[in-house]
């Protein structure tokens, strides 16, 4: 969608603009017809369907189909039954009145025809937000790479909220911009800890809380204070427009926006079902990495980050340096230009083209060290492995790995005093 | 070795055990060149060779060679520099004396021509021990499968130690043996919760401490009363003879022995550099599961813990029933005759063929069962399974996994409420 602020008049954004505010109205969070209906006629006239004014229902529910089923999405039930859902709210809509709320606020609305839309969106392809509301000080989301997700319970213990503030604070002061909702316990203590060293860093963006309702919603009442000095040191983002109250549906979907902005989610604290682990599973799909911070095993507030753990679908990380080196080999590789490697080696994916970029020729190095380099997990790391090896591209030796190379050496042995 | 016991007579099976006796104390433990002498001309003639009864030097030393050069040894420097720490020994040999004395303590000396020669011994290969001298009111140790290790710092905290001795004491109640060194901290605590419980499971062994030194010597002092009780209610085993010194050297090659006894390892608390890692480093070259407890992210003394599971060399684990479970999947498959597997699906490694069989033909499975049902770490499964994707044998499919089948279906998608 970021070739669409291309040869676009000021005029045409404007209106564009309007449409999206509207549409992020009539239609809740990764609503997927609703978002196919968008990519099919762009927004402003999917708004113009949606209002009536257009009758040719057939063309349109036929290209809507066409875009849900390469989305490989199953329960759609046709375009009435989404036009049900959507029109009743046409009577709410008063885009202009939206935009000038959130002007007055001192934000804007972000939408994927402006510059600087957070590309980490792309990710979500889709599910994608219509546009995002801004409220805040500082209006620049940045990279991926330079976003940290810090979530948690809501009921931390002080073991947790003393390590969420270490490390919000340490991820800082390393430069990077920490990524939470508004909730109590380790999303408010990770703002803290990003605010409470911001002031050493005052050029960059320390903390950004995405909301599950409006911006000018402050949500929990107990955070009120927090959330209001974020939005004026920091950003407070939403897909949802002003006014919008959170639900429970939408802080789940809330969740998948702070999995895209980031190239790391942390998990400091968890309960063994934890909304925080449904973040965690966001990330996989996304192929962004997610760690977990180990507890007592006496704690049921880490039972959660151990469960990932176990299962493989987090890494273990004990401090700002972990995740940094997680983050920071992301980041690197971030910039390279994914189309020559295709090219090079066909076929393979993303996790893959990194690991083979960070493999050595020369000297084997470790499954640890191949995470840090290329950026990934090591479960990604251990199957990528695996299926390079059987590709004849990687070779293991002496304990670690390297490209494969022509001639096959002997393999180093086991080390005795003999 | 375990077929050298059949027609062997009584007389001759002494023999073999007197001069098994004598070779464990000419030789350190892992004395690969002697551990080649012995697989080439047998116990005895190796005993009668180091002692000079036998002139033909060559051909030995060519056949010490091929062995060693099989087993990929790199540092040989020949017979003549092996013999010279061998022979300065055979002034002190007493191989009767030494199994009198292990016979007056209650004990006897095994040998891998017994019937009960421990199979986990074989994974070893070249580094299998010589002989076990054995010490306690039980001398039969159980299936790899029945025995975990549970190992950790000599300095635990209170947390390792209450953790410790939960897991042990719930091991022994599910039926497994506790194997642990006889140290301070993590080890003593093993067999204190296993020796706790012990009452309520009285046929079984409750615990078996591996000795770096002879089993008549109760190092360190402070635990004299501890391995004085397990002598009189478990089992002390050491491959060195009645008397021995622990050395360093002795302790880290006693860590090869827990882990090729048991099915898992379990590192309840490490240091970052800390002899614990040492045994799961072990247990990586022996395919033996790695079980690391996390612990707070301030404790130095799980910081060791950390770095496994951070390397991914270790599954994560919190509690008795985890481990069962492990090590659970793990006997099951052990029962499986290799063999028959080997044929269907030539070339691959036991990891994998054990992950062919776990894999289900129609619902895709988790990693983390895969783990459960083939026993295998997450590292392992992970790898396997990239393996097998890569050679067409597994197929995933909506985040889970399959054997792969003829025809290839849709793939699940993303859910949402629409």
């Amino acid at each position: 969608m970021n070739s669409m602020n291309h040869g676009k008049s000021i005029a045409a954004q404007t209106t564009v603009r309007c449409a999206r505010a509207a549409l992020t109205r009539l239609m809740e969070p990764a609503d997927l017809p609703g978002l196919a209906l968008i990519r099919a006629l762009g927004p402003e006239r999917a708004l113009d369907f949606i209002a009536g004014k257009d009758a040719s229902h057939a063309a349109v529910e036929q290209q809507v189909t066409a875009i849900l089923n390469e989305a490989g999405t199953e329960r759609w039930t046709g375009l009435a039954e989404a036009l049900g859902r959507w029109r009743p709210r046409l009577a709410d809509l008063a885009p202009e009145r939206d935009l000038g709320t959130v002007k007055r606020l001192g934000g804007r609305l972000l939408v994927p025809e402006d510059a600087d839309w957070p590309r980490g969106f792309d990710g979500l392809e889709l599910q994608a937000p219509i546009a995002l509301w801004c409220r805040g000080s500082k209006q620049s989301i940045p990279a991926q790479g330079k976003c940290i997700a810090v979530v948690g319970s809501r009921d931390s213990t002080s073991y947790g909220a003393n390590v969420t503030a270490e490390i919000a604070g340490s991820l800082v002061q390393r430069g990077f911009t920490v990524v939470s909702g508004g909730a109590y316990g380790i999303d408010a203590q990770a703002h803290r800890g990003a605010l409470g060293v911001a002031m050493a860093v005052p050029n960059e963006l320390p903390t950004l809380a995405v909301m599950a309702g409006g911006v000018d919603r402050f949500y929990p009442s107990g955070n009120e204070e927090l959330l209001r000095t974020i939005a004026e040191q920091a950003l407070l983002v939403a897909e949802v427009p002003p006014g919008t109250n959170p639900t429970r549906y939408r802080f789940l979907q809330r969740n998948r926006l702070i999995a895209a902005l980031c190239s790391v989610t942390v998990v400091v604290e968890a309960r063994w079902r934890s909304g925080a682990l449904n973040t965690a599973h966001h990330c996989e799909g996304l192929s962004r990495v997610v760690a977990a911070v180990p507890g007592s095993v006496y704690s049921a507030n880490s039972a959660g980050c151990h469960r990932l753990l176990k299962e493989g679908s987090a890494v273990c990380v004990t401090d700002a340096a972990d995740i940094a080196e997680l983050a920071g080999a992301m980041g690197e590789h971030l910039a390279v230009e994914p189309q020559v490697q295709a090219a090079l080696y066909d076929g393979l994916g993303t996790a893959d083209l990194l690991l083979m970029d960070a493999l050595p020729l020369r000297t084997a190095t470790s499954v640890e060290k191949l995470c840090v380099v290329a950026g990934l997990s090591a479960a990604t790391v251990l199957s990528g492995l695996g299926r390079l090896e059987a590709l004849g591209l990687a070779e293991r030796r002496g304990g670690g790995w390297l490209r494969r190379s022509q001639g096959l050496e002997g393999q180093a042995s086991m080390t005795t005093p003999w």
